[in-house]
């Protein structure tokens, strides 16, 4: 947690109170904060403060605003990822967040089981965000979308986001081209469940406007491929 | 899992048998493999092989060799990691051999907590090496070496891996450099535990030869910044 990132509503007089359990944890077991130190915090969706710390007990810390801080800018990227499995949802929405992930849709695919979207983990995709932001510093949510049908979103929703400008890659071990690097546009990138696209979807997708780029001749995990195809993508 | 990994004494006849437990139910869950398929094996620092299934039961798969496959190259890179948290080694590990890593050493830190390097998962590095391999379609282990000092290792160690084609980059967020991009050569990545290096670590680093690179002003996990690392230096 590199700020603490508080609602709108919190910041409404001129002292701060950081009341929530997981952020009170963080700071008792990381930080130990005394009066008169310094604290990073942002406001969802706003800015991002310096504060200073006025008290500091077990069940609230309060701050007061020193000084307007600037936040992180996002990277020109919409990610669009087979839903992964509920295990592995939290980290990898919180990874895409921390590096600064403008926009996020979920879509199904054949080998995304279906149970996958009953997941009660899905109703806490604003929480993952919030790790997300706080570990990067961020305070601006990305726009996350899901889409419980493989056809309607590549033929309806995804060619409406692709421009010469701005391509959507889709990651794909058997494509011929590399996935590019260092690229100074905006672009979409979709990432494949477990197991892969299979051929239908991947054809769909390039009939679609998709261009497939593959990643060298390793087989990455779905979260191992967000940060690298991140990593590669923008420097 | 992309090829199941045998160890070398159990490719000595003609027909091999797949019976370690893991391999067993990953194969049952996921592939449902029939006589006659075909099931890429590797060997332990040895040969990828195509096979073919002679006979498949719940305690046994066994197969028999067709044809000599290529394993994919490493990346010519040393990553030394402070000793991360138990929780996240085995990803952290899995991933680096999935990515292809050469080489890689845990070493001590300022922030890294003394008990971590009692953790029981530190003998499970093998385990987790298997994992990596069994991801990413590749037989060779990396060599890792632990290193419980950090001064000894950064003063002896470190300056004898260094050379003008082979430089070490350690991440770090205050540095001015950003971290290279698609280089050509060998290198040796350092990053830090959680909350980073502290600054005489990072001093000490760069009097042995290390250049701070920085990777844009969001802090990332570890276990993210592997993959993220990894894919901005090789492509």
């Amino acid at each position: 947690m590199n700020i603490v990132l508080l609602e709108p509503d919190q910041i409404d007089s001129a002292e701060w109170c950081i009341t929530s359990p997981h952020q009170l944890q963080h700071l008792q077991q990381h930080v130990q904060l005394n009066v008169g130190d310094t604290l990073r915090v942002g406001v969802r969706n706003g800015q991002r403060y310096l504060t200073e710390v006025l008290s500091s007990s077990e069940q609230q810390i309060i701050v007061k605003q020193i000084q307007v801080d600037v936040a992180p800018e996002k990277l020109p990227v919409h990610l669009i990822l087979a839903l992964p499995r509920p295990k592995v949802l939290r980290r990898i929405i919180m990874d895409a967040v921390t590096l600064g992930v403008e926009r996020i849709s979920l879509i199904h695919s054949y080998r995304v089981d279906k149970s996958y979207w009953q997941t009660p983990f899905l109703t806490k995709l604003n929480d993952y965000v919030t790790l997300g932001l706080e570990q990067a510093g961020d305070t601006i949510e990305p726009e996350i979308q899901l889409y419980k049908r493989f056809k309607p979103f590549v033929e309806d929703v995804l060619p409406t986001l692709i421009t010469e400008q701005e391509p959507a890659y889709v990651a794909h071990p058997y494509a011929a081209q590399p996935m590019p690097h260092a690229i100074q546009h905006g672009c979409s990138v979709i990432i494949g469940p477990e197991g892969g696209f299979i051929p239908y979807e991947v054809d769909l997708l390039q009939k679609n406007g998709c261009q497939a780029m593959c990643l060298g001749n390793r087989i990455l995990r779905t979260e191992t491929a967000v940060s690298h195809i991140l990593g590669r993508l923008f420097i």
